[in-house]
């Protein structure tokens, strides 16, 4: 398979004030289009790091893609220091300074020599266009390897990968296909995950691999391989017989098998029974309902939501009775389902969804959740216990609550 | 200063499935003690690569990091290649059998070949101990270079890093000492505050820099630099006259000068001035509410929300006039401060905080919001023009709600 690396350039992936997702990005769409990156080198912007780094991944590898350093400002020189690694001059490239004239007319702002400086580019290498941006992105063809110079911003940087430089990969390397088994399991840790598969693991085939995600809707197992065109029908097959011995290890723990988002898979429930959905939240604080109206069009199912963090506003607007509250404290089985069930009623939807706990542990109580459920027939209550901080802990109780609701929607029959 | 690579070692860093993060925290505890990454190398769990880039790094830096490959699995083949490069054989370290021992006995589960494995450490290297897990961390001197072995996991890394590693860096070599000046401004667009700074820019001595972070919050302009000890009077007068003149630049838009959340200048706003927030919600869904609650003790000024995502809700819950949402639609400086003043007479709150928009453009509309905002004197309305993806639409509103308010509360005698 061929060896891509990855050179990303700017002190502030350095020093902690950006993280680099650019790369994270860059690896999943060259995995998705059967390739695979084999090392990313983040360095500062100095000439130094840049031309050894280039020389160091240049030797090592057949493809490598830089990113970052392409701007008009005084710190960005990744194209002087192109120029001296390919031994030719910097000249100035038509079609971009064109492109940037009439850019600048547009936004009727002069054309500085700064901005000017853009259209230079090292003789050696070829002019990729940059469809969203003005810093234009550089091929280098040297010993039978590929050298591609791309911009950081990352729109930009994901847009020449996907549309300029796979399909240039594809043409000239091998590329595989990426098979996979994915599984989503609720309420198991990844080590008691592990254990079960201990055995399964130690007999796969070298070629697969089981990665072990824990997601906050809940811990994401994955069988993948990246299968040859002349391997491929057996490697499906194989795929295949393998991914139905994991399932056969999770008989009651899988609750969904692709990698839409929970809130997706929640609407797409509501949606095909015809229901809707109205949330209280006190733990939770207004992240639950957001987090299920993150997605478009979520107005046909969700009615709407109550925050009631203040506990006189559970009694006067949630309606739930004060003696309850008295009797089994705010954080209970019983005041989670008088929360779903007030919600429910005070916004008129099928069903009422609601969360009570502690977010953090003090010295006296653990950190936990109770979440509530009703519809028209039934009231019901899950207990979840909370181990980590407090925005970790409102997120998984959000998790929680979907799961245990979707699993709720999907089991009814209207 | 002395140069200090880290390497990541796992394939799912390579293949977009988890973002390194790790580096990112690891760069800026690092900056935080005077110190500076000046390489992050990203690499597959091979022997190969591992050696690789160990031989790599280790001649071009002075102190070579490693993170991952130390834990009980297979694939975790770290410590070989460090045996193999330090030529040392692996040998079983006492203190470490013990520890699991106890630790398995404690958990009563079998210790296996497979973790007690975990005490073998290759000769060469002193055992640095691991606080928070089972893999020994180990610390190799070599030519006058350090090479520290360090867990994947996130917390175990940063524990060691921070309680084992730091330390004897500091020992070892001069640190730095870092100085900031930063400006949080609103309203203004990347570009626009960097055509402002343009001129001082040229001036700036070489050792400072200027990074501009958009943040969800806004813009934060950060003059940063890290002055030697004999330099530090010097340097520190030299931050205050640059960061005076930085200032001068933006004399309306700065809102706050620390890095501590808005939702904390919030809550710190509310409680020196004695006042309670009730929220209501159309466009944001319930995210204004989680982002506000997301912090310890947000019910000491927090009465609740609303989310009132269908209109019927707007009416009945929250009172908003029928005929107003009629005449001047749901989308309007009018329904957004009836929306604040409505949730702010249901929850009994001094002040009452609304949004209303639409989170993406279709056709006809840009995507854009209004921010409503009541207390018991006064109405007033925001418009913003939102131009990202759903989410980030979302996101920004939140943040310009809660900019709007703190200017609101900040600016109130009582």
């Amino acid at each position: 398979m061929v060896k891509i690396a990855y050179i990303a350039i700017g002190s502030e992936l350095l020093n902690g004030k950006i993280t680099n997702t650019n790369a994270t990005k860059a690896g999943r769409m060259l995995e998705q289009a059967g390739f695979q990156l084999a090392e990313i080198i983040t360095i500062p912007d100095t000439w130094d790091a840049i031309l050894e780094s280039l020389v160091y991944a240049h030797a090592r590898h057949e493809v490598v893609l830089i990113s970052g350093g392409l701007g008009p400002t005084k710190d960005d020189i990744t194209k002087n220091v192109l120029a001296h690694w390919s031994q030719s001059p910097l000249v100035e490239h038509g079609p971009t300074l064109e492109f940037l004239v009439r850019r600048y007319e547009t936004l009727d702002r002069p054309l500085t020599d700064l901005t000017r400086a853009q259209a230079m580019v090292p003789a050696a290498g070829t002019v990729i266009p940059n469809a969203q941006g003005t810093a234009p992105c550089m091929a280098f063809e040297q010993e039978g390897k590929w050298v591609f110079s791309m911009p950081g911003v990352p729109f930009e940087m994901l847009h020449i990968l996907a549309h300029e430089i796979i399909p240039r990969l594809q043409q000239s390397y091998q590329q595989l296909t990426p098979l996979r088994h994915l599984i989503r399991v609720e309420d198991l840790a990844e080590s008691v995950a592990a254990q079960r598969m201990e055995a399964l693991e130690e007999k796969l085939p070298e070629a697969f691999s089981v990665s072990y995600l824990p997601r906050k809707d809940g811990l994401w197992i994955e069988l993948s391989t990246l299968a040859k065109p002349e391997e491929l029908p057996e490697a499906q097959k194989a795929a295949a017989d393998w991914g139905a011995q994991i399932d056969g290890l999770f008989p009651s723990e899988i609750y969904a098998r692709d990698d839409r988002p929970l809130e997706v898979l929640l609407a797409t429930a509501f949606r095909e029974k015809g229901l809707t959905l109205a949330i209280a939240e006190s733990l939770t604080g207004g992240h639950l309902a957001a987090t299920v109206v993150s997605i478009s069009g979520a107005s046909t199912f969700f009615a709407g939501s109550v925050t009631a963090y203040a506990i006189p506003v559970k009694i006067s607007v949630l309606k739930v009775p004060a003696a309850l509250i008295e009797e089994k404290g705010v954080v209970s089985a019983e005041v989670a389902q008088a929360m779903a069930q007030g919600v429910r009623k005070l916004l008129k939807a099928d069903i009422g969804l609601a969360t009570t706990g502690w977010a953090e542990a003090d010295e006296e109580v653990p950190a936990q959740a109770w979440i509530g459920y009703a519809d028209e027939q039934e009231t019901d209550a899950k207990h979840v216990r909370l181990y980590h901080k407090r925005a970790v802990n409102i997120d998984r109780t959000a998790h929680h609550a979907m799961r245990f609701v979707l699993k709720k929607v999907r089991g009814r029959l209207a």
